[in-house]
């Protein structure tokens, strides 16, 4: 294989060209890249600009998952995943609360946070003065950027200088809180910010103090504890009455509880439960266009912040009362970004009757709270595998080339034997070699 | 809108019929639900299939970055993003590393965990001597579904019971470690996991202590930080001369260790750091078919793990020579799974010459720290938002139904202005009344 330069400047066709030869890849792989194109010119070239160099269109299936009661008003979910029990999750958690209550989601907060970071020879007293001196300039500079986000109600909510840490001498950070309005804002943030670090350097610069001021650098942080959804299922313990293997509703209960506090003590079991939360939230985040990399990044920063990683969730059982409640930060946005400009993602935001950036928040909260419900609800009852296989078989069955009387067949004798690839190949074997025989 | 019974067992038209009527869905959102399908019946029943409930595919593009020199080998990245800027930025840190050594990456442990949480009434002691006697019976138990995965190399390398947690008196873990070859090795690890705790839960019934014993849950931990890849990039500092921004090279090498230092320092930028580490993982991570959500979790809890959330790079500099050194948790698979049943999946696999699970990590690895270099370059000099906007200013125009001659006059006034949303959709404005006015 060789460097190549102006790669980006080809044409897509030249770029699969360099790929086949460089790479050697087989007519087939090429056919894929190629009958992954969308169907319609134009609406392929929205997906092709979406990203450098793009030459295909990964695929993931959009679901749906019906009957979420969510605050009183039931809803139909978008959830975009290549997991397949996810889906059957969502909907078999949602119908079930739906009898119950419902989804009870509450934003609490929706403060987004931006950072100049820059480093100061002179005292923190002086840096304070001069800063507070200038903060209605270094507001006015950003006001040609800000001026559309205040008609929508967002802005600019506090702004403060932030003093070193002990660890790292003569730095600062210029802590900034923002109101979004409906946008992520990751954008408009990085831009008021770069701003800012312009107009404070300058500020510092002619402050006469002889101090030297640098900016380390400008951008958003996509820690945002105080952009938080908080959301709850409760219902009498006697509506597990029907859980099955064996256990009274209360005793499935206090197994569930105890399947939480687990998570909240063992830092191994808390990454996979929580994990479980965001299959449901990453499925909906991607499908209206938002960045799962921030909320991921985000939520498990939160659920670390007591100085270990633990459950985002938690368990309240009296004596026959039981609440499951999931707090996570969530920094999405319905305008703006990928939302207007994904044709998928402008249609799972209509799926879900266009909701406002709180209101997702609230929606996306629910689906990792039912995708985690369902999870446990597996784990302390029949076991995950048991499930998950189902889903499974299908695709080790087409892996393995079984026909359709083949599958059945394997289908019927696992409905009560162990599941796993190994035994579904064995057993698979030992029919063709049936078959072979007679 | 109504509760639905049965949804799943409805056909795709009935489902896409009722979710019309119930979401009151727009005739252009249905179109886009129904032209997004594979034009290969066969193909797209694949898709179909990987989901419950699956109406639909959203397009993510897949892009190429080329120049990927990795432990001295060319490679083109498969990459799937919606992040404009994620391809780029990879293949920008790509071609600048390739001409100074490229990047050095390797797996330092592949170990998979998998726990038995349960509950146990009696002593310590006894638990310990009965499961020890009982070892070998254990083993034996799972041995129909660890052989084929023996074959290839893997199966359990140690099981222990761990004891009590403080907090949870009279919890233990059954803690199994495994090498599950080139597989991820969930459901391999999940199957042998029920069976043990199967096989514990009879051992223990049948002691004759008169202890309660209760499986709580059988489950993998997605938490591996046994199984970790390090990479880095290094290089004498003059190699930043051309860095741009007034910087000389021993300017940028400080303020890009000091950006670091920072993420070590404070978790509000921790966040944001490892995030533009984990937009290269994962871009990865899903064009191979990978369970990106179980590599967000291990990641950001790894970052966790001294007690505060911080940057999973260092930077080390001496008087002249700088690296850069990314350590990451990396749980992936290149058989089974999706990597099989997913064809672009298994094209991705391809295009990087069908991997090993340990070159995949490599490869993956190397892909994170290449995104986060560029990021951190950008951040240090010229600020995110001048080459972010860019690739941003083809989907605002867009938005905004700019046509051809418009856009050409916006990228030219935004070449030396501010870019920002409000800033284009002004300019945009502008430009329109003036030509009305003509």
């Amino acid at each position: 294989m060789q460097l190549v330069n102006g790669f980006s400047k080809l044409s897509r066709a030249k770029k699969l060209a360099w790929l086949k030869e460089q790479a050697n890849l087989s007519v087939g792989t090429m056919k894929i890249l190629e009958d992954h194109l969308h169907r319609d010119a134009a609406t392929q070239a929205v997906y092709g600009d979406l990203s450098e160099n793009s030459v295909s269109n990964f695929y993931l299936p959009l679901g749906l998952a019906p009957n979420f009661l969510i605050n009183g008003k039931l809803m139909i979910l978008p959830m975009v995943t290549e997991e397949s029990s996810v889906v059957a999750a969502a909907s078999s958690a949602a119908k079930f609360w739906a009898l119950h209550g419902g989804f009870h989601s509450s934003v609490t907060g929706n403060t987004r946070v931006g950072q100049v970071h820059f480093t100061w020879s002179g005292t923190p007293a002086e840096l304070q003065r001069i800063f507070e001196t200038n903060r209605e300039r270094l507001l006015q500079s950003v006001r040609p950027l800000t001026r559309r986000m205040e008609q929508r109600g967002g802005g600019i909510r506090s702004m403060e200088i932030r003093p070193a840490d002990r660890g790292l001498p003569g730095y600062y950070q210029l802590f900034v809180t923002f109101n979004t309005a409906d946008a992520m804002g990751a954008n408009f943030i990085n831009s008021v910010l770069e701003r800012l670090a312009l107009e404070f350097t300058q500020i510092m610069e002619f402050s006469g103090t002889g101090g030297e001021f640098e900016v380390v650098m400008s951008i958003l942080s996509n820690y945002t504890p105080e952009s938080i959804v908080q959301c709850y299922v409760e219902g009498e313990t006697r509506i597990f009455e029907k859980v099955g293997s064996g256990l009274s509703a209360r005793q499935f209960a206090d197994k569930f509880r105890k399947a939480v506090d687990i998570a909240i003590h063992d830092p191994y079991r808390a990454v996979t439960h929580n994990k479980g939360i965001f299959n449901g939230i990453d499925a909906v985040t991607i499908a209206t266009g938002n960045d799962f990399r921030a909320v991921e990044a985000c939520g498990h920063a939160y659920a670390s912040r007591n100085g270990k990683y633990e459950s985002l969730s938690r368990v309240e059982l009296s004596e026959d009362s039981f609440r499951f409640t999931l707090e996570v930060p969530l920094a999405v946005g319905t305008v703006g970004g990928l939302t207007g400009t994904h044709p998928m993602a402008a249609a799972s935001l209509e799926i879900l009757g266009n909701p406002s950036s709180g209101e997702l928040m609230e929606v996306i909260a629910a689906a990792g709270l039912a995708n985690h419900f369902n999870a446990l609800r597996s784990l302390v009852t029949s076991g995950i595998q048991k499930g998950h296989m189902k889903m499974h078989l299908g695709n080790m069955l087409r892996q393995l080339g079984a026909s359709k009387e083949e599958s059945e067949m394997v289908s019927l004798y696992f409905a009560d034997h162990t599941l796993s690839y190994a035994e579904v190949a064995m057993y698979l074997d030992s029919i063709r070699h049936q078959n072979q025989q007679q």
